[in-house]
Formats: C-alpha cells, sequence, structure tokens
C-alpha cells in the first residue's frame, strides 16, 4: 500500500486530560469568507443586475468557455431533459424513476402532515388561522462539473413540486458544453419547468434579479461553490435561499454490534466528498475501534477515491471511545452533525437522547448512502452544527404562510380595549384610534 | 391647520396610461446596505469576538453612556422584570396578561397544527419520519429609546416558550440608564430566562459567539436599527436569524363598504411608525377615495405623530383606483405586502384571490392594530415584498426537524440496489459500496 493511502482518523479517549482542547481543535472549521471572492461576487451581481443577459453571456463566455450569442441558446428545453432521459440505459433510468418515487412519498407525508392551514374560532366568532400558499416560482442550482449529483436534482426539485410550486427553473453550468446526462435526465424525472446551462454567481443574479431571458424567482435553493455560496448570501433578502452549507458530516454512534466494515465503508461515503468533509465514530468499546481501524485499512486501497478518502480522514476524521452510550449522544449533540448514524441493536433507545442533528440513521441496515439517493427523505441537509438551528431541506422551504385574523364585531370590543391600552403605552396613537373607532362603532 | 401637515398620499388610476411606470416608481424601495455601518458592524463583531465582555462593556459605556465595570452588573435579574410588571397601573397590567394570552392560544393551536412529528411505515417494514425538537436557547433583541415596543417582547418570546425553548435571553439597550417599565414588565409576563442592558451589533455579537457572562445562543429574533440588521446578517450561519424587516407597509384592498375614517386611521397606523413606512389604499370607487382622502384631512391634525404621518404618506402613500376588485387583489399579489387588509362586505370571497401577504385581516372590524397587539397572531411580518417568499414568526422558527430512517433488512435489499446504480453514476463509489455490504449480508 502507497504511504500517501493510509488513513488514521485521529484517536480520542474522553477520558485523557486533553480531551476536550483535542476534540475542539478537531472539530474547528472556519467559515470566514475569502475577501477576494466576495468582491468579485459583488461585481458579477451588480453587472448581471445592470445589463441583464448581456452580462450574463459574457460570464459564460469567460468562465464556462462556452461561444454563444444569446442566453436563449442557452436554454436547455423540455425535450433536451426528456430525450437524456430517454438515452439512459435501463438501470440507471429505473433508479432515477424509483428514487424520484420514494422521495415524492416522503415529500407528500411531510405536505400532509405539516403543510396544510388551519383555523380556530372564538366563542365571539373571532377567527385566526393560517393560510398556506406554494411559492411562484422557484430557482434550483446545480453544480457542473466533478460534482455534478443528479439525485440533488431530484431533492431539490420534488419537495417543491409536491409544495405546489407552478414553476420549477434549474442553472447548471456546462463548462465548454459538456453536459451531465445523469442530470438532465433527473431534471426530466424530477418536473423541472425550465433549465439553463448557466451557472457561478452570474446564474444566482440572473435568477434573483430576472433578465430578458430568465425569469426573476422568488426562492433560490441548491448547492454551489464558494462563488455560488457568496452570491446566494448576498440576494438574500431579495429573494429566499435555503442555506450556505459547509463540508458534510457524518457522525457514527456505535455499540459495537454493526459489522466494522460496513462502519469503515461509511465514514469513507462520507470522507470521498471532498478533502474537508469529515468522518466521526464515537463508541464506548475501545477494541471495535481498533477492529474499525482495520477495516479502514484493508478496505481503503480498493477503493478509487482512496487519496480523498485519506486526505479526509487524516486531517479531520476522528474515532474517540467514550464511557458509555450515553456519553457519545452527550458528545453527539454538542457537535449537531449534519449526518447521524446510530450503529446499535437498539436504536431508538438513543434516539430520544439525539437532540441536534439533520438526519438520524437507525439500526444497522441504515447505511447513509440509502438516505442519499432514494430512502425518500431530504439529503439537503445542515451542516457545520447548524442543525442547532436549521432544518432539512422540505415541503415547507417552498411554501410560505400568511396569518388569517377576522374578528367579530364583538370581538373588536373586547380586542379594542386591549390594544389601545397597550398602543397609548408605546405611543402609537393612531394605532389606539384605530382600534375605539371600532369599539365606539360596537357598542 | 399647517402647512406642512398636509397630507397628500399618491392618488393614481390603473386605467392611466403612465400607470405601471408610476405605480412602480411610487414602490421602489431600495434595501442597499450603507458601507460605513457594514465597516463598522464588522469592527465591533470582531472586537466581541475576540475580547468578550471587555468589549461588551466598552461598546455600552461609549454608544449608551452607560459606567459599569461588569457585564453582571448589566443584567436584569427576574426580580428587576417581575418588579416592574407589579409597579404598573392594572390598565396596561391587565392589557399585557390578555394580549400574552391570546397570543399563547394562537402559537399553541400553530404547534398542535404544524408543530409534531409523523412516522410512515413501508411494507417492508421500513421507517421514515420526522422528529421535532425545540431549540436549546434563543436570543430576543428589543430594541431601546424611541421605539421601545413592549409588544414585541410578547411576540418574540412567547412562540419560543410555546415551542418549549428551555432558555431565552432578551437584550435592550438602556441609553443613559434609561429602562422602560413596559418592555420589562412584558419580559416578565413572556417568561423570559434571563435579559441584559445591551443592545447594537455589540448585543447580537454577544449572543452569536458568547461570552464569558453572556451566553452564546442558537438563534437571534427581533427588530433593531441598521446596526442591529446589518450585524444579523453577518451572524447569520454562527447563529439562526429570523429576518431583515425593511420599512413597515400596509395594504387596504376596500369596496366602499368600510366607514372612510375608519380605513384613514389604519393607513396612519402603519404611517405613524417612521417616514419610510407605506400606507397604500386600492379601491374601485373613486368618490371613496375621495372620502378617505377627506378623512385624512379632516384626521391628521388630532394625532400627536401627524407629522411623521404627514411625511409617511406624502413620500411613499398610494390611492389606487382600480378597475374592480379582481384588479386590486391582482396589485396586491404583486406587492405582497406585509399587512393587508380586506375592508370589505364579502372578506372571504376576496381571501383566496390573495396569495402573498404577511397577514391578512379580513371585514371592516378586524383592524391591523388589533392584530398588532392581541388577536393572537405574531406581528413579526415578512416586509418589502418578502411576503413572496417568508412568513411570520412562529412557532416552527423555534423549532428544528430531523428526519428519521430506519431501514429493514427487507428494505436495504430494495433500497440497496437503487442506491448502488445512482451513487455509481455520481462516481460515488464508497457510497455505493457501503448499500452493497447490506444487500450481500441480507440476501
Amino acid at each position: 500500500m502507497n504511504e500517501t493511502l493510509r488513513a488514521r482518523p485521529l484517536r480520542l479517549d474522553t477520558a485523557q486530560p486533553d480531551f476536550e482542547q483535542r476534540f475542539a481543535q478537531r472539530l474547528h472549521w472556519s467559515a470566514d469568507t475569502d475577501a477576494a471572492i466576495e468582491a468579485r461576487v459583488a461585481e458579477i451581481l451588480a453587472d448581471v443586475r445592470a445589463r441583464g443577459d448581456a452580462a450574463v453571456l459574457d460570464c459564460t463566455r469567460r468562465f464556462d468557455q462556452l461561444e454563444v450569442t444569446s442566453v436563449a441558446e442557452l436554454e436547455l428545453g423540455p425535450e433536451v431533459l426528456r430525450a437524456a432521459f430517454e438515452a439512459l440505459p435501463a438501470a440507471p433510468r429505473e433508479a432515477l424513476q424509483q428514487a424520484a418515487a420514494r422521495i415524492r412519498r416522503y415529500h407528500e407525508a411531510q405536505l400532509e402532515a405539516c403543510g396544510r392551514g388551519w383555523e380556530i374560532v372564538d366563542e365571539d366568532g373571532t377567527r385566526l388561522g393560517q393560510k398556506v400558499t406554494p411559492l411562484d416560482r422557484v430557482g434550483i442550482y446545480v453544480p457542473g462539473g466533478k460534482a455534478a449529483y443528479p439525485s440533488s436534482v431530484l431533492m431539490n426539485a420534488i419537495p417543491a413540486h409536491v409544495a405546489g410550486v407552478p414553476e420549477i427553473v434549474m442553472v447548471v453550468p456546462t463548462p465548454r458544453g459538456e453536459r451531465n446526462p445523469l442530470v438532465l435526465a433527473a431534471a426530466h424525472v424530477a418536473g423541472v419547468s425550465r433549465a439553463f446551462a448557466i451557472g457561478g454567481a452570474q446564474a444566482v443574479a440572473a435568477l434573483a434579479y430576472g433578465t430578458a431571458t430568465i425569469p426573476r424567482v422568488d426562492k433560490i435553493t441548491g448547492p454551489g461553490n464558494a462563488y455560488v455560496a457568496a452570491a446566494k448570501r448576498r440576494v438574500f433578502g431579495t429573494v429566499g435561499i435555503d442555506m450556505i452549507a459547509g463540508p458534510s458530516e457524518i457522525l457514527v454512534l456505535a455499540d459495537g454490534s454493526t459489522p466494522p466494515q460496513w462502519v469503515a465503508m461509511d465514514l469513507f461515503s462520507q470522507a470521498e466528498h471532498d478533502e474537508l468533509a469529515q468522518s466521526i465514530l464515537l463508541c464506548p468499546d475501545a477494541a471495535y475501534l481498533d477492529a474499525v481501524q482495520a477495516a479502514i485499512d484493508r478496505l481503503l486501497p480498493t477503493l478509487p477515491r482512496a487519496s480523498i478518502i485519506a486526505a479526509s480522514l487524516n486531517g479531520r476524521g476522528l474515532l474517540v471511545r467514550t464511557r458509555d452510550m450515553e456519553e457519545a449522544c452527550a458528545l453527539s449533540n454538542r457537535i449537531a452533525p449534519e449526518h447521524l448514524e446510530i450503529a446499535s441493536r437498539e436504536p431508538r433507545r438513543w434516539e430520544p437522547l439525539l437532540r441536534h442533528a439533520g438526519a438520524i440513521f437507525l439500526g444497522a441496515y441504515t447505511s447513509e448512502s440509502l438516505g442519499d439517493y432514494c430512502a425518500g427523505p431530504n439529503h439537503v441537509l445542515p451542516t457545520s452544527g447548524t442543525a442547532r438551528f436549521s432544518s432539512p431541506l422540505g415541503v415547507m422551504d417552498f411554501q410560505k404562510r400568511s396569518s388569517l385574523i377576522e374578528v367579530s364585531a364583538a370581538g373588536a370590543q373586547r380586542l379594542g380595549r386591549v390594544a389601545s391600552v397597550l398602543a397609548h403605552g408605546e405611543g402609537l396613537q393612531a394605532h389606539a384610534r384605530a382600534a375605539e373607532l371600532r369599539l365606539e362603532a360596537g357598542a
């Protein structure tokens, strides 16, 4: 085995006196932004806002080496998407359809459980409620090049579709004209309305501001590189955005009952994304950690992306022996991982102790990769500890709610007195008078 | 009447040939940020991050003219909040309690309707679901000075409380030591856990990063000035934030059946917030628009905040005659107003046509001010057209969701084949192998 292909995640024990310090150090990841990227992105956004299609064309020529004379030529029509789907061999075609069906079913259940309006009625006839409506038009960013993931197309477009969004606009860069047939086929399967072969900050700007050719959307979702992330952060407020993703992470809680090579492969499946991805294993059993390390050593050379996996595990990987499973759960809550596997015979015993995680994978058979592709729940999840306060992408991200308030004449008497007192207390007399006018009328 | 106290909202008719242009011009509001404020805020955030309490103290001395020697002295203990409540006269004390009870009830209904977990089970025993958990700790920013609104304390803290957040930390600046007793009393009523007399970007930084004295929170909500808004935007990602609010707006759809002076007062109640607030009336009946203008002329001099109201209506106010109510609804959807009153005899006839709004107030008795204080729904609403893609503050903003995935051995066979094909298609072989290992075992 090549020396560069050794993968040795940092090994810690919570009983070590310097555990806290070394643990914190290993978890540290800075989301600090790059000033040069920020400045470049600000320029591109301003240019697209001012010059529209012309700026998009210039950027696309320059960054994607695509020589076209109009943005219309960059549109990938429905027939292009359908043709990509129909040209696929049977296996990927059926896999896309099966994954899409399961993702659709999960998000339909989500819509049923949390995506509907409701109303309550007071004894005086006052009605209060909430109305839920889909967004009018959303944009989905799909990366091109090496990180071109058709599964991301399904995971972004299907919840929007289930939410009832009538128009879903996809953008995907095609550097030097290279199109990814699986991405285009996934767009067909997922019900994308329009697609454009553009990318980078210029694509985000086009979706946020609109151009003569590209329609302005209400929200932009989907992953991208540092330029795309900076652009999304800047247009937030003009449009909605999903989240700014950091490196991907997996945390495995193991009680020693899952085959070590399964856990090793699950750690690899995170590490193979990129060098900054983080794979963590927590287990009370030191011998099990040894067994997983042995499986890592044995399996690593068999994988095409071994060098990325090794870089990730050597730089950011972590195997921690904990006092017990309870301590492992507490550590996991501090990390708030994006993906959390409970590799245990009793996953439902530990699940209630786990408060912060994007997705929780229960039991030995639930590899993260099943969730990534086809179990049904969304694979767009909060990273870098943001599961403390944010949630997987879902149907609700493609809807918005409006409060409904209908106060009866009788209700206006009761509420008007309260509002009048509080409004005067805040020095807002017109607020008070508006309530009082209704009081007098209904008295 | 003083000449400066004339309030003449711009009068338009959709039949005018230049209507579109004048309408768009009047709606225009730029959310462009101020570079000097941005730079100052970046400095303050970095300083608090590096020096913690010492930086908070320096800023508080400098900006709030408060000479204290430790941040602990700035804590407003529960006994301070309770004393403020108990010292209130009966009328505001009861008004606060009644408002709080109604806000609590509405948000409990919201929790019941949309804030619970759920699960579905496949025929092969695979279980998929969603777990809902409250955030651990949230921060609520409450402005001091002229815009000190106790109602905002209720509207931010109560949904967090109902969501089950165990710790709610309030910050409120007290320039030169001036405390607003209603704000402190509202904090007592709303169940705030801890409160600090700090404000500005330094308070946002302290909540986002934590200091020796001030606990780090997971999310910061609540309104503030340009410095607070810039700080919230910058810490977004480190913590969650609610939204960046623009100027407040009301749009009234009138069919002519509501007393014109009621509508005039409702327009005032928005305009009195500040000069940039926007009040818009849409109505098919020109005579009714005349009657509202006459009511404006008559009522304006009777209001203490007449000069702010006049500045707002003269600068941004708008009375539009539409062809019919349908056209008025379509125009309203283009604006996506924060507050939308349907001043009509048939509010439920028009409500289904209205797709974008923060809150919809139905019928003549439902003045916006009732909703602002005590109807029950939240008064923290999306402004500046962001109701196209965002929602009122609510219980869900203080919870997060985690996907739950438990694949059975049988399920792993079915799903593993699909995942394997898609993972190979994306060039992620460790993902494929992780699925395949479970295939072999379960075969």
